[in-house]
């Protein structure tokens, strides 16, 4: 039987970024979809049935009863982050596989089908909103809108679906997908240090911190960087690096806010030429979706104000919004007594990330496992799980799946 | 005869920039290869031999003598900045090409050479060094430095040039164009408003601001942007916006003086991520070269105490210097008797920009027009020429040109 690691070694050339380090697997690009073929071709080695849903969602069943309806499902995704870490999603999916193997080595009998899935779209580091599969599937989002999103190149989600084989024509809620779904479980490798400092290698998800994702276009007067005074100039970067330092502040001013700019474009982007424009985008989180809802309000304020003073406009977008999730508490339950045999004592964590188990948690009863990072750092090539504890995750969702069957 | 305009109409689709705006037409890109191959056209049907130097410099010559040796040499350049006007550049380049056509008119018999040249990589925008065809021929560049120049793609500038047909090998200080040219004159597009305020359609060319660029990266530590607390960042986005607020402050405080920051990238470059490493380019200029040095000195200091404070690194490196330019005198009185004719009372204006005519000068006497723009604005797309002040352009530089023949 195979171990998760090896499972994963043989993806570890698949979207390397020689530029940031990491990987950079954006839904639909190349990287991405011979990672799709390769969870095709592992399931089916696994005897699975493999399909591919109205919103681009692959499905790789156990047929263990005649119906589909009600089954169990879990998984993850396999697109990064631009230079990302190799466990961010395909740690889940891998598992889920392993897990499969170690279900049929103890020849659990199910009650119910299993299936495990792979979402398109959980960073939206392509397209601009995160987990775009699950939202699409339970129908949050409007089809027409998510069509016509945009990459950094131009090309539409439309284009980018149709050339993947997906039918961008069929985008949206899913009634049978959501029928289906029973119950979602996904394993994902921890985000920050909480299971460094509590000495344990899995954790069950309690809560999923809110978010929300906007775009702040600055607009000023594109010009030459030489021939224009200091004094004459309306330059979007100079109130855009305002807008950066007010977003940190607002949210080091409220406990347990995070404000991050990490992705800053202007344009046209000429060493010598002041910018037309500067495109900045906000990540704004709290685990209270009213105090979100108040910080990005406080940001804009006061970006309308750096940019009035500096002759600016600010014009904002929301991309996506998550409300904060606290996952099913009956599952929760059952996830805790399932570790507790081969982990007993293992601890309870809110993750301050975002996963599509949280999107589904409106459809069915949610739940996560978490793995230990002994970097305590995501999103970045530094990212890492041990093989041991990537083999424990694996154990960890067999025996939740098994009682859970 | 063609006007100025006809000519340049005949470009107006070649590197149109969908999403900046403008034109884009990086130096060896499809665009400027185009605009390459345009030039030898035109220049063909006017009988004068095209030829390309070791450092990728087009040349048009009308064989008046026996010898190229001290000719008189005029242009400009066809690459522009990333969304970028019309006219700067090519306005030289087509206005030098009408001026051939308007001596010949005039029945004018050289009693030297004349050759109309192109330079390639003006701008830097596409590998960081702007002049680098000029810079390359008086050879104030290592060749081997300029090789492994890269773009943003990863491209090396070895590359680019072999897949223009340049040979990398033979870049560097040129004797035999070193040689053949007697005396250069570059007429341009005025970048700033000087000619709005004098009322006037041309201007000689009296000192060129000594400018530098420095990319700065600025190296902190890359992770999770919901996961990562405010307290636990180095966050060099936060650092480089201080950055930026420190260059313009820094400069406001100098009679004269300029600072910009245009380009800025965020690594990897993703909404939810907190980048692990943020590079900006800082373009600074003053008249006195020893005030640009004590002001990127200043700058580059606040940058280690920012960076220190906020637990990143900082640094500086610098990609291209010149030093203020003060044509020559003799060539700027010839230039004003030769106006005097059909411009009585045409002034003489400095630049803030910078051009390849300042970096000849340092190999022969150099002088350049300037044609007015009535928006004031350049390095964008609302750079502008009217059709009557082009071809007052191109009259001028035939007037200047039949007294220097």
């Amino acid at each position: 039987m195979q171990t998760v690691s090896s499972v994963l070694d043989s993806i570890s050339d698949v979207g390397r970024d020689a530029t940031r380090g990491g990987y950079s697997r954006g839904v639909y690009t190349g990287a991405e979809l011979s990672l799709r073929e390769w969870f095709a071709a592992e399931a089916q080695a696994r005897g699975l049935s493999v399909e591919t849903d109205r919103n681009g969602i692959l499905w790789a069943w156990w047929d263990a009863t005649d119906s589909r309806d009600g089954a169990l499902v879990t998984g993850s995704h396999l697109d990064s982050v631009p230079g990302g870490g190799a466990f961010d999603g395909p740690l889940g999916v891998a598992s889920a596989l392993v897990a499969v193997d170690l279900l049929r080595e103890r020849g659990v009998q199910p009650n119910r089908s299993l299936a495990v899935t792979v979402f398109p779209e959980e960073e939206g580091s392509r397209f601009g909103v995160s987990c775009l599969g699950s939202r699409l599937l339970t129908g949050t989002l409007d089809p027409d809108a998510v069509r016509s999103l945009t990459d950094t190149d131009g090309t539409t989600f439309a284009e980018a679906a149709r050339a993947a084989g997906v039918d961008p024509a069929h985008l949206g809620r899913d009634e049978e997908a959501i029928r289906h779904i029973g119950d979602f479980v996904e394993l994902h490798v921890e985000q920050g240090r909480g299971l460094i400092d509590l000495d344990s290698a899995v954790a069950v998800g309690s809560t999923m911190l809110g978010h929300g994702r906007w775009r702040l276009s600055v607009t000023g007067q594109g010009n030459h960087a030489g021939t224009t005074l200091m004094a004459d100039r309306a330059d979007p970067m100079v109130a855009a690096a305002q807008v950066v330092l007010a977003a940190r502040r607002i949210a080091a001013e409220q406990d347990g806010a995070r404000a991050t700019v990490g992705r800053l474009q202007p344009v046209p982007g000429g060493t010598n030429v002041i910018a037309s424009r500067v495109d900045l985008w906000l990540d704004v989180r709290h685990e209270e979706d009213a105090v979100t809802a108040a910080l990005i309000e406080r940001i804009h304020g006061q970006a309308q104000k750096i940019c009035a003073f500096e002759g600016c406009r600010a014009t904002l977008t929301e991309e996506s919004r998550s409300t904060t999730v606290h996952f099913d508490g009956a599952l929760q339950r059952t996830l805790g007594n399932a570790l507790g045999r081969s982990f007993p004592g293992a601890p309870t964590l809110p993750t301050g990330a975002g996963h599509d188990a949280g999107i589904l948690g409106s459809i069915a009863p949610t739940a996560m496992l978490f793995v230990r990072n002994p970097t305590g750092i995501s999103h970045s090539p530094e990212e890492f799980v041990e093989r041991d504890d990537a083999d424990a995750g694996a154990t960890a969702l067999a025996d939740v799946l098994e009682d859970l069957l």
